[in-house]
């Protein structure tokens, strides 16, 4: 028998309660043992009702317009009928509740939208926390039945587990400029990318929006020579003007319909939730690893010797582990 | 006091004794106890003298002509006075002893010369295996006075760890054809080279290597906009002519004393170390693990159940790390 707390949980993201959407979100950020064994108990309950939104990644510089973009996107889809969530991951700074007010006057008219919810990501040091609540946000906002779950995210910074591994389909905003397209955008993001948008192409910008259209499918067809078919598509865009959402909502859902009619979606999805298994379960023995505070004191100093010169890695590797069977195993 | 046959090892290694250095290349391979003891040893005692070798890394795919470049290149540094080490690995089949030949073949004049050593990777399942070997011969090739050491991999199939993290520069060697200059590379894999290689520039396909290396050009300062100081450079060269190999060997010995005078050689190096490290005490943790059938037929188990859609991969992962607890931690 479930607590009366958790039942009243599962029932309100069941029927799109906002409020206790937005509970059962908060529940699974926390890191508190008891909230995670709670949090297990509702993921496992509403993980049949997942897997059918349109797993959207959104990524791009700060001042690339993504959130402009998304408004506009989020808003068609609304009017259309669809129900949208939108999850803004930025691993550059943890979020804070000014950032928090932030994202909702940034998109303004679709935070107001009754189809749409829109959550920016906790605070949180650990990427791979942020990662893993995403992954179970999604699974909680597809329970409550929305449609597209948009995850954004800057595409800058390092992170083990890219937003590639927990989306269906994964759009690079950009902006145009002299030959600086891709300027601060982190490097093997292109490859990622299934569509890019080149953003503000409107007034005197659309000529070198244009140029920048031209400019990247030619580095396009050079990455992907022989695989035409894969080759991502550049769209000029203008997310406040409106010019070309539509042709990216049709790409984005002609991409996600390929990927479903050629059995490559549920392959895809598998495959992703092999990976955070596998990751999963390794940062969690790392962290019986690092509990032990003599374990962690001599791989700091083999790490200081390796620095030195004075031991090869794989020495100091046998070495810590050596350490480890000796403290844990019998 | 080491034994007498460690102490011969090293010696012959530091002598630069050929059949010694296969012998200690053969010991370091062996995945016998104890014989990784006594190649830790020899690794240990040999680890002061390395460090000092242009750690070169080329890659290409089948065909594409590595290995003949590898042969001019390695037989210009070997008439200038250098001496020239070849170690190849090639992921995607294990080698045999045909292949050893094989390359023996591939590389004739070069595996001739006095001051060159070539040594195919020996065959393993485990690419990890493979990635440590090779780490470990390049310490022992260096200690064996070795000036250049040049690692030898197809770029296709998957690695966890790159030969970019073995090496300091790193070459993608390419052919011309119509626009399918990447075809089979891996993805990604042109962002990590330093320099592009388009080869076969002779007779009439030079005109077409031409175009090839225009296009690549164009491909990559979009991809390296506003970073035009860390743009690779394109060559095209003949390897069996020997057109631009002289420029080729110049603009590596660039690269490299570009990052040894910026400090970024040491920098890169350290960095190397700390990945092997971690990546090798983690490999050997989940040795442990496995090393238990209860804990690896659960593990089959809930991967089963993430592919049926019962469970999440977080529960999963929490249900699998709590088996471990009781099992090895009281």
């Amino acid at each position: 028998m479930l607590k009366g707390k958790l039942q009243e949980l599962i029932k309100g993201v069941r029927d799109n309660d906002r409020v206790l959407i937005g509970r059962a979100l908060s529940l699974i950020e926390s890191t508190l043992e008891a909230d995670r064994k709670e949090a297990r108990i509702i993921l496992r309950e509403l993980l049949t009702l997942s897997g059918n939104s349109i797993r959207l990644g959104i990524t791009g510089v700060p001042g690339s317009g993504k959130s402009t973009f998304i408004e506009s996107f989020g808003l068609r889809l609304c009017e259309s009928g669809k129900k949208v969530a939108v999850l803004s991951i930025d691993p550059s700074s943890p979020v804070s509740k000014g950032s928090i007010l932030g994202d909702k006057t940034r998109m303004e008219k679709l935070s107001k939208n009754q189809n749409a919810f829109i959550r920016p990501s906790p605070a949180g040091n650990m990427l791979g926390g942020i990662a893993r609540n995403t992954r179970e946000a999604i699974i909680i906002l597809e329970a409550a039945g929305y449609d597209y779950i948009i995850i954004e995210t800057v595409g800058v910074g390092q992170s083990e587990i890219s937003v590639g591994d927990l989306v269906d389909v994964f759009v690079l905003v950009l902006i145009s400029g002299a030959g600086d397209e891709l300027q601060g955008i982190k490097k093997g993001i292109m490859e990622k990318a299934q569509l890019l948008l080149v953003n503000k192409s409107d007034g005197k910008n659309k000529e070198q929006a244009m140029r920048a259209k031209k400019s990247l499918e030619n580095a396009l067809s050079i990455l992907y020579s022989n695989l035409s078919d894969q080759q991502p598509k550049v769209l000029a865009i203008s997310s406040l003007g409106g010019n070309g959402i539509e042709v990216a909502e049709k790409e984005v859902n002609n991409l996600f319909e390929r990927l479903k009619s050629s059995g490559q979606l549920e392959g895809n999805r598998f495959h992703q939730n092999a990976i955070w298994f596998d990751w999963e379960w390794k940062a969690q023995m790392e962290i019986i690893f690092r509990s032990n505070s003599k374990l962690l004191e001599l791989k700091d100093n083999l790490l200081e010797q390796i620095e030195n010169g004075e031991k090869d890695p794989f020495s100091a590797a046998d070495e810590l582990v050596e350490a480890f069977k000796a403290n844990f195993l019998s």
